[in-house]
């Protein structure tokens, strides 16, 4: 194990450092669906890591991917394999050249790990890395009492913000980035899918100057907390005409900017059906096969521009997060669930079931 | 006069229109300090003007130097003038080529009248047109019971907002221009000046996402008016070391963005050495003469960001003003003083008083 | 007739003003295939209109389309009509309040004539104006020896420039308005498909700062014409692999930029799997039904940026397109045939067989 | 010394790797006037670190300041000090974690060693981390036979180019900077100052786009060579009205884009009055001291936009800079002289005299 150095600065905010055992829980998957809560060896670090006690893991979708065992699962993921990439903790232990951070801060993680030497790397663009490594999915993730993580990919994180709070600032920085690609600023807007991130677009777009806010998702229970977080038109797919509803909402021109975070083909249909001439779509949501796009009418003589969105700008996400955190943005309704690891089957369910928001994990809850 | 059509935009929602005088009350300047309340004709309107009947019109900055004729005044304006400029009103009469609006609508307007032909014009930059005309400075303006106005100047406003709000669009649109042309989601903000424009810009910046907002202005009045707003600190320059404080609020990194609002040239020393390497500093309070700046450490060294701001993007900015009053802005408490017209000298002393946000006139009001 | 006012302007450069006779010759579309030349009323003008006489009228894709009567053109063009819109001419007569240009001037034309108020126009955003009305598609064009056309549709246009290059400022306007949308300066760049307008990007990316450009283009003569216009590479998809070749020759990085100017399914699958990770793709071609795209992994996880083109910004690309012309870029290669109106016949189909880059129509040549 | 490894990223392309000697001749700088070639030990490298044969090292200006022994370089170098920081040459020895790059590889260097960790570190802004080192000024540096720099900071350069060229790719890269930082295609850009940097402008200004260059320098062998390199008009500020003539040359409208590169107090009042409404300026000449500037006309009615320049974007900057070298640029006529190391002298009075243009010098040539 690795020398232990004073968390110099922290002073003497942190809590005191606890021993590291040499067995820790965490959840297994398996070339199968569901997966495993084992006892497994406490992961090793190099000379540039740092382990991280985790005091809170939320799930994203990605992980029900994994934890289905879906065809993109089984094709990306080699188990046995700790899964679980969103996530907060404490140092406990620092390489020795991990010198910067300390041992004691309280942190949170970037959780692509990009390779620093790519092209994409040396343009500042380390968030679409060619050659990223993915924590939870390339390597042992944070559904576990302990993780290993390399010093650069850690973001200290203010104790003001506790466990829950600090560990969906991952997924918090893939709606930030989402709304900052395109001009919100006094725009009318319209967010499809309010799944968790889908949901925190809502605030950040209002805090970001918003107009109005439309949002389209099919499931009632997150359409309420879509109305809750501020949104103030919601719109159920499956029972009214989405397209016309928009323009009718904007008097015929349609929405400026579409924030796309449901990877449904059908939305994506809708989106440049609503979009303004001259307007955004930044596009989150993953469709889980190619989609038929009238590019002529809903791309091209529109003058639309699009944005792709991968993962959070390293570190410039960040800091936008932390500064919607910092100026009192209120994200605690999106998180439905807290459980202890060990309820990780209902957590799952929860999450597959659309009757929840962000629904957050304890690994090391007694 | 001209013609007087139906009003068929506004359905009923219009007021009846009264019938047009041939005289009415207006602030007239003539080439000495002060001005004059006298009854002058009504204006003429030529086939694209349209005449509106002011219900508020409110004081600049600009209104303050013309009404004590200083320098900058006894060069630009021709006297005698009737002033005021930031207005709204009803339209009661459109010329024969006005057939857009029509009479009855309840609107502000852009004050800058662009020429529509010079190179900026023809590159949409009609704000910064090198051959403009701007109401109350080189033509007849509002301060007054009846403004003759091109009809493509006017913005048709809701009648949800009422007269003393719907008056300030044209200064809070120098707000947004001037915030907007910064990143200001998730930054810090130093705002330099607490004036009436700079007092709109503290709602502007939490709207668009300022993690932080820092106000320096020497008037106590003011500074508390910029906590009410929303400011997270003010700064008395006159009692402490305005750079010292703001390096300090920022950890020593220095501020990601200042709204320059104050035009006074030791301010604007401050900004250049408060700013964070790589920020950006919106310049629109107007210094009386050249200001000595420190380019090689302030702005080349910094990779700092510069921009001049003047006016509104037209009609950009008006779009996004009114996107920031329906998405519910408060702006209200900045109006600290409604008259009548014919209490001119009030209002115009408490403008120079510094005990005073946005003073409004009423020149219709009985 | 209007009366002809002297072109103070243009001083002693221009030619006599011909007499404006009552009949002109004109190619009219009825509904069915092919064209008509014969003999029409020489268009009237109203008081903010002027009458060009068409010195050169260049052939568009669009013309081709409405001259093969395709579903698009039975769709939108209401016969009969006079068609053609790319054209340059002088001004030999103008309307009472076209006072601006003058009687006498050598011009082109912008041939989107914008509404001048709804929103996207109130935005500097004409281009995309949603009431647009073209020039030769839903009013009489130029494919005649007389056009009418609202002055503030002219574009002055310097005589050095002969009238075979002054009526391609518009499409030109298209490929300088393809190319500026993405960050060309120093990178790579693919131009899929090399009719005329993708043939006037090669030297437009060459004179931004394309480090290399790659030329898609299944016509060997259209080949050879981007290869003398500067094209480092071209390569014809029915005898190679597009995306291999486009990623061998950029290192497996992908290219930086592409100009998709051919509207083919095919070509924009393939422009979307060579795109580097954070590249930028311009649209410009039509597509003539909807197309699939594997906006996973071709958009979104490369964090691509997408910008549909139409038209050309008003006025900011023509006087991109003057800055181009005036700095000495030669596009006279790429005209390759000039032609008498009344060989319409063989125009079209050189147009149709891929053996031409831009022809050209002299209606007034004897 | 470290271990050597192989070359593999450069096949056979390199020479044979000289043996590394313990001792070089350098020029040192004391704290006095003038500087010292005598025999110093070659530098040792740490293990992420490389070892450089210096084949070419440039002076810049910055050395001017350095051998005269200013107030600036009083303040800032600590003697004895190696200076020089332009340079190329190959990588003789590398640390045990500088494994990327390889021994044999053909380099120049980024001279700002960036700290990794500060603020502008974490947002891709390593050309303004706020704790830069930089080499020959804050390390030993380049004009010596060997240099050490960390191995992050080496530029793999294809030996296609000699090392005269390969050594100006960092002043070339300011360049860059300073003209992609503003929008250039198609516009009228002025150059103020043709030093090497400003000459290096104007091939750069032309490649992307610039309708018209105008070149302001007083010294008419400086005046030559920028004619020489495409500059359309060149201005002697010494015989004629500066704003004056450019005015005239665009017509009255001022330039669109102004780039600074002389850092003298007179260009830079020009600069911002010959400035077309809504242009850009960027800044990277460094006044010697803080500069009076009419903001009010100059930057604020205008609505400019200023840039300040500083080094370059690593590493986008760098590939931009390589994408114009590799599309033929050809630099070599503003390399005016090549000397080895031993006739410093020499070089630096023909710095000073202003009859040069970038001027090399060779450390290893016998």
């Amino acid at each position: 194990m690795q020398q232990v150095r004073s968390a110099e600065r922290l002073g003497g905010a942190h809590t005191s450092v606890p021993r590291i055992p040499e067995q820790m829980e965490a959840l297994v998957k398996y070339a199968e669906p569901g997966a495993t809560l084992q006892t497994v060896p406490v992961p090793p670090i190099g000379p540039t890591d740092t382990l991280i006690r985790v005091m809170a893991a939320s799930i994203c979708g990605t992980d029900l991917h994994i934890y289905r065992w879906d065809q993109w699962a089984q094709h990306r993921v080699h188990p046995p394999m700790v899964f679980g990439h969103e996530f907060c903790g404490e140092v406990v232990a620092a390489g020795s050249e991990a010198t910067r951070i300390g041992v004691g801060a309280y942190v949170s993680a970037e959780t692509h790990i990009a390779c620093g030497a790519c092209y994409e790397c040396l343009h500042g663009l380390q968030h679409i890395c060619k050659r990223v490594e993915i924590i939870g999915v390339d390597r042992p993730g944070a559904f576990a009492q302990y993780v290993a993580v390399p010093e650069r990919n850690l973001w200290p994180t203010d104790r003001r913000f506790p466990p829950e709070i600090a560990t969906i600032q991952e997924p918090m920085g893939n709606a930030v980035h989402s709304a900052l690609a395109a001009p919100i600023a006094g725009a009318t807007v319209a967010i499809f899918g309010a799944g968790p991130i889908g949901l925190f677009t809502v605030p950040i777009a209002r805090a970001t100057g918003a107009a109005r806010i439309f949002t389209v998702e099919p499931a009632p229970f997150r359409r309420q907390l879509a109305t809750r977080m501020g949104s103030d038109v919601v719109i159920d797919p499956g029972s009214e005409n989405v397209v016309s509803r928009l323009l009718e909402e904007t008097e015929g021109e349609g929405v400026d900017v579409v924030l796309e975070m449901s990877g449904n083909p059908g939305a994506i249909g809708q989106a440049f059906s609503a979009l303004r001439h001259g307007g955004h779509v930044s596009m989150l949501g993953i469709p889980s096969r190619p989609v038929e796009v009238d590019l002529a009418d809903g791309v091209i003589f529109k003058g639309a521009t699009i944005h792709g969105i991968s993962g959070r700008r390293i570190w410039d996400t960040w800091y936008q997060t932390r500064g919607f955190l910092e100026s009192g943005m209120d994200l605690s309704p999106i998180i439905t669930h807290v459980l202890p690891l060990h309820q990780f089957e209902t957590a799952f369910d929860l999450v597959a079931s659309g009757q929840s928001g962000k629904v957050v994990l304890l690994p090391n809850a007694s």
